[in-house]
């Protein structure tokens, strides 16, 4: 008997644990998962007998570690930072250990230490980071054992509502953090390459130089550029390549409504406002257009966003010139004011289905030829828990696990998945959940 | 005789030297400067019996307190976030302080160890800040005293060129530190108060939300916002005024194309540049506009500034479309190439002037009826060397200190120039010396 500590029961561990639960007697396992709240524990465990919900702060050493002493696997869904003291303690305990985060600076180092105590670190084995890089690097390395040459790489990927749920101007419900959603972009400027010269696309600019894509029975997709895109040519082999670029996705015209937003001041984190707690959505929004005696603020507004009556609604929907409800949050900023705001409004409903969206775009050289390949995913989830956000970044996590105690994936070190012995079992694993890969090839007459 | 330590002597060091030295026979004092650099020290100096050139690390406290020990007063011109370490010193050793520069909280923190010392620091005593506060007290102090109550108060500065050396199509030159003018208004949104509601501009919206003046006799005037207007509230003694707001004066049409910059992304610091010592400004401008095969660099700015002949003149005239010259500088952030180019083209000739403006405009009520007060200062500098902005900072600074000298301003503690008995004399002194305000009255019909 294995038994697999899972710490953090909260939204994206949902699928996760179902699967590592489902497949508990088969393979013989104790699914352990720990949380604050032990009643979340409980239920995403849901009385099954393999499962045992456990309450204990996993932020303490102490406290955790002799959960992982007696775990053969640890899963950290914790927040991205707190997992490197976790990694120390498993380096220690000689447990393996999965991430679905970023590789930090601080993991990175942890390197030598995790082979020598024989264990694997596999971060960024989510949806993105994860099933990015798994279904990027079957392709690239696909085009490089053909001959062929990658010239243009360029992928984005986004959370979004389901067609059959969406039911709102925005056409965009939170899937995920919206703290997040609301900084998204923030910090330096997006960064990518186009035909070897590096570009630069500032905050104020990043939300309205988009890019329009079409996805073969989902209709029109926008995507702005993350901030960073440069980082992949390393991770990706692609060193020399003379265009990377990585985007998110939205669907048409949120990008320009958001921008209103940026362009607006709503964004901003930097500083607290006054008397913040007396605002509603209309006072909120009035503090950032210009004062003009007898002038409503409608009409203020609708001067700012030049007219656009499709922001406007959008606006007017959220009830930004709504005065009758009062926030009453003190000392916070813009974008806390925002968020409060946004969540209010796109929450999911418990019926509600989100929908996540990856697409790659690969222009490559073959035999003198240049060729385009689209490769794209699109996944709906099975409701507000098993969301496809939950079960894109858990699935990855989950059959990792599987191989990594059923010994059929054996590296050691801090890893990615980005080598075929990972990505292919998981791809083909995934494929049999339904998060399924379609590709559309081009001959070079049609590469504009 | 009484010594005189001064520390930096630097641009602005100027007109504060020769103030003293002017000033050394007849009150018998003898005026010690040090700089790092001596022959800056011994040029300032130029000879004058009363005059001592010193070098040495003033940072370091061992090296500057036995000149503070055998000095009467210290007048810092370091950069502001090293006055306080000489601010300690001085309390220790019982000597007076001149510093030019907001007062920080750490200085703050001083004021009661100062006044158990017996000694004064007198901060805040340049041009702005110094001589907008002096000149606004003494009016906020007027209307107090007729009975008046002051609703409006908007207050510009600007370090300008002089009409006679303004030969740029910018209209500007730089009078100060480039670096300051190339990050001015970054950070947290600019906030001020209009008719009792609290407005914010980020920093994306800072240079086309401008205001407009005149100013007799010197023509148009465009004033953009400050970032901190409301803590001049508190020091001004104005807690409950309706409407208060600071702002910086450029010339017309100077902030729509420095507002180019800003939407393009070329002010940002907050990141370096992947091989920026290979870029040419037309390469760098290049780096900030879309990839477009077939559309030439002119092209594309035209476009992102909205074809606008006038920024694309101004930015021609600062030689953005040229290839020619590398500007060979490694590891620096779009704002240090920005400064890089603007520092060739806007720095002060020897022969050319500078000029200082400075405008306040109350709006009052007295007796039932509102009144409005503008009270301005225009002040043209000799030369490249005691310039406007050298004398106006430096001149408050000199003055205040024949008067901490000549024991006829006896105060303790940390002070600012806010009280009559320091602003009376000096701007009397100013005035002497060209550095003059001029008011006009309007009556209610006349306030718009």
């Amino acid at each position: 008997m294995k038994t697999i500590l899972v710490i953090g029961a909260g939204m994206s561990s949902s699928s996760l644990i179902r699967y590592l639960l489902e497949n508990s007697t088969i393979y013989n396992w104790k699914v352990r998962v720990v949380d604050q709240d032990i009643k979340l524990a409980e239920r995403k465990i849901n009385g099954h007998p393999n499962g045992i919900a456990l309450s204990f702060n996993a932020l303490e050493s102490v406290e955790r570690r002799p959960e992982i002493e007696q775990a053969s696997l640890v899963i950290s869904m914790l927040p991205a930072r707190f997992h490197v003291d976790v990694a120390k303690d498993c380096i220690d305990l000689k447990t393996n250990l999965i991430t679905p985060s970023y590789i930090s600076p601080e993991m990175r180092a942890l390197d030598e230490a995790a082979k020598k105590a024989g264990i694997v670190i596999m971060n960024e084995i989510g949806v993105d980071p994860g099933i990015d890089h798994m279904s990027a690097m079957k392709i690239i390395d696909h085009i490089s054992a053909i001959g062929g040459k990658v010239h243009s790489f360029k992928s984005f990927c986004g959370g979004l509502i389901a067609p059959e749920s969406d039911n709102n101007p925005w056409n965009y419900k939170f899937t995920w953090n919206p703290r997040n959603v609301v900084l998204a972009g923030q910090g330096s400027a997006a960064c990518f390459i186009e035909e070897n010269q590096y570009k630069y696309i500032p905050y104020s600019k990043l939300f309205s130089r988009i890019d329009l894509m079409a996805i073969p029975g989902y209709g029109e997709f926008e995507g702005y550029a993350n901030r960073d895109s440069l980082s992949y040519r390393g991770i990706y082999g692609l060193e020399n390549i003379p265009t990377i670029f990585r985007g998110t996705l939205r669907r048409p015209n949120y990008c320009k409504a958001w921008d209103a937003f940026v362009q607006l001041g709503l964004t901003d984190d930097s500083y607290k406002m006054a008397h913040s707690e007396e605002l509603s959505p209309r006072t909120f929004i009035n503090s950032f257009l210009p004062f003009k005696e007898n002038i409503s603020i409608e009409e203020k507004f609708k001067k700012a966003i030049g007219y656009d009556e499709d922001i406007y609604h959008k606006f007017e929907w959220l009830g930004f010139f709504d005065a009758s409800k009062v926030m009453g949050l003190k000392n916070v900023s813009p974008a806390q004011l925002l968020e409060n705001i946004l969540v209010s409004k796109w929450t999911l409903d418990p019926s509600d289905k989100d929908m996540l969206v990856m697409f790659h775009e690969f222009v490559y050289e073959l035999n003198g030829e240049k060729k385009k390949l689209n490769s794209y995913m699109v996944n709906i989830g099975e409701d507000s828990v098993y969301t496809s956000m939950s079960n894109t970044v858990g699935l990855p996590a989950a059959i990792c696990a599987k191989m990594i105690l059923n010994e059929t994936l054996e590296i050691t070190g801090v890893q990615m998945p980005i080598s075929a012995e990972v990505y292919n079992p998981i791809l083909k694993e995934l494929e049999e959940n339904g998060i399924t890969f379609l590709e559309e090839e081009f001959d070079h007459q049609f590469i504009g």
